[in-house]
């Protein structure tokens, strides 16, 4: 209102108003962003997370900033997000860290490493535990500044054409494995495994030529129609405990942002972590019915079995450390910070669940 | 840059700039609210994650929208921030919502009430699982719009001067217990619940005035220094599996808010749940440590009380359901989406978690 009496004014009044516009325009300016996802569309819980954020951001700043999120390979292959924002190629991804193991393990830490955090602990230990300064030193290099966006809270542990019970049964396995981390571990107990997209495991699975694949969880898996060729649905996921979807954003670009564009893209992802997680809490219940009821066969993994992989996994760890400073500098930290959280987890969050879970059982 | 050019340009580029400006202005104006806290400056995780939340609003509109917050009693009492809010003498608060079982039990179910959700599932609920449409519908008739904003996790048993094994060693025991609900539950089997804030609980249990009182968890209680006067820790505190704490909003102030600060205060809120509940993870852990090396011993409530209490539990809800249309409208939702989750917590969640806890103690 006040505008437009200094509108009626006169010529004062517009210069004015004119000369206080800038200041208002460069703290909101209008910004198109491009970001490119490792996920297909039919991934409604991770993509939708992804455009869930997008919609945040733009509701934010009454569509000023404008993020458009594309399915992976529609710009950008999967696989190739971090590479793409390192590039600025596109300004922004959203994707799992532990696609990227391949150019250096330590990126694991930033998504799930095998037998590590759930999702509380990894809130914990990126919100106020050191992580996220320690991984952001790490993306710096690949010119990336990281922000959690994301998780699937603790996975299944895949689709098997037979049942195991030993280690022995593991030998030459071959088992297709999203995180190449648990792959490593997996073949020095002589499963072979396998990368294959997502889209290429059913037919794979159904020939035999492979043996067993996991995905993510039964709202996921469902999708992929596993179950009617391998019956066999193993937990727990050991190799994912959680897994932390992230935000990638070009560096360059980031420190761009009018501070205030910077705070409603990370307020945006922060809510995005709530809404993923809670809509897996949620889905997953009805699908695991469905697929029980579709002849889905619900087994362990044995006591053998799982102290037999958690002991590779820390000779691989130890590896790791022996050789990449990088990786030695966040992982030691991370180890010191779960073992503190099991000391704490385990005085009040276990014993809770646990009696909760035993009465709702008898 | 283009408004430069615009001025440079002359009277028609002028006219141009300032018809622009209205609608920029309308769409961030400037704003201060109150916002009337229930807690102490001293828990600074729970104010701390109010004061967080205004930060990161004041931070996604460049100092535009200002919340400023209030210790409890500094200008409204502590427990009665859902009158102030309802009658618009602050515009938000930021409190817990079983303070106010007293009016209505159904408050509870917007907080926690006794052998509940986890933080994980309490998430589900209000992001996937309908209760944040079911919790608004009821706290309309108080004219407050609500927003989950924080959460403790698990709290713990309390503090107590004597070993309890039997349901018979809670009869005429006087304990402070913060939960209304849980007060009434223990009632049933003897205990004397107490009334009594925060800074007068001391003197209280080192006189012997009060046998028992809990508070929160190890971060908080330390404060207070209950394991100087009363050293048996209980676990679990089976009344907060999780304890939400929620941002009130007067209705009337939230509808005449701009969409865009809306949607921030929103995204705010969902940032501090994150946060907070990631720094009690992480402090709690230190705590427990000073607490055990200072004298405290940890107890576990025994198989026998916890069923006596469940079954107690059990006959309170019936009660509140026959009796109370509004508790039930909300509570067999909510019900059947716990027994959900933990259908779906036992297929993964649990294993995981339990695995890592048994190699850690091993």
């Amino acid at each position: 209102m006040r505008r437009r009496s200094l509108l009626a004014g006169g010529g004062v009044g517009l210069v004015g108003a004119a000369l206080a516009a800038p200041a208002i325009a460069q703290s909101q300016p209008e910004i198109k962003w491009r970001m490119a996802t490792s996920w297909p569309k039919s991934l409604d819980t991770i993509y939708g997370g992804a455009e869930y954020l997008a919609k945040r951001v733009a509701e934010m700043t009454d569509n000023k900033f404008q993020i458009r999120a594309f399915a992976g390979g529609e710009i950008v292959p999967a696989l190739q997000v971090l590479d793409a924002v390192q590039n600025n190629t596109v300004e922004m991804g959203h994707t799992a860290s532990y696609y990227f193991v391949g150019k250096d393990p330590t990126f694991g830490i930033d998504c799930t490493i095998p037998f590590g955090m759930n999702a509380r602990q990894q809130n914990a230990w990126m919100t106020h535990g050191g992580g996220l300064d320690l991984l952001r030193n790490f993306f710096k290099d690949y010119n990336v500044y990281n922000v959690p966006a994301g998780d699937t809270g603790a996975q299944m542990g895949g689709w098997w054409r037979k049942e195991i019970k030993t280690v022995d049964d593991l030998k030459g396995i071959k088992f297709r494995i999203g995180s190449g981390t648990a792959g490593a571990i997996l073949a020095k107990l002589g499963v072979v495994p396998q990368t294959i997209p997502g889209g290429d495991i059913y037919p794979a699975l159904e020939k035999g030529t492979i043996d067993a694949a996991e995905w993510v969880g039964p709202y996921d898996d469902e999708k992929l129609g596993f179950y009617k060729v391998a019956k066999y649905y193993y937990t727990p996921g050991w190799w994912e405990g959680q897994a932390q979807l992230s935000a990638y954003i070009n560096l360059g670009e980031w420190q761009k942002l009018p501070k205030s564009y910077q705070a409603i893209l990370t307020a945006a992802c922060a809510d995005a972590e709530g809404w993923m997680i809670g809509k897996y809490d949620t889905d997953n219940v009805a699908a695991m019915r469905r697929l029980i009821a579709g002849g889905a066969q619900l087994r362990s993994f044995s006591k053998e079995i799982l102290d037999a992989c958690y002991k590779a996994t820390q000779e691989v760890y130890a590896e790791y450390s022996a050789n990449n400073p990088k990786w030695k500098a966040i992982y030691e930290p991370w180890r010191k910070f779960l073992d503190d959280e099991h000391q704490w987890f385990r005085v009040v969050e276990q014993p809770f669940d646990n009696y909760m879970l035993s009465v709702k059982k008898a």
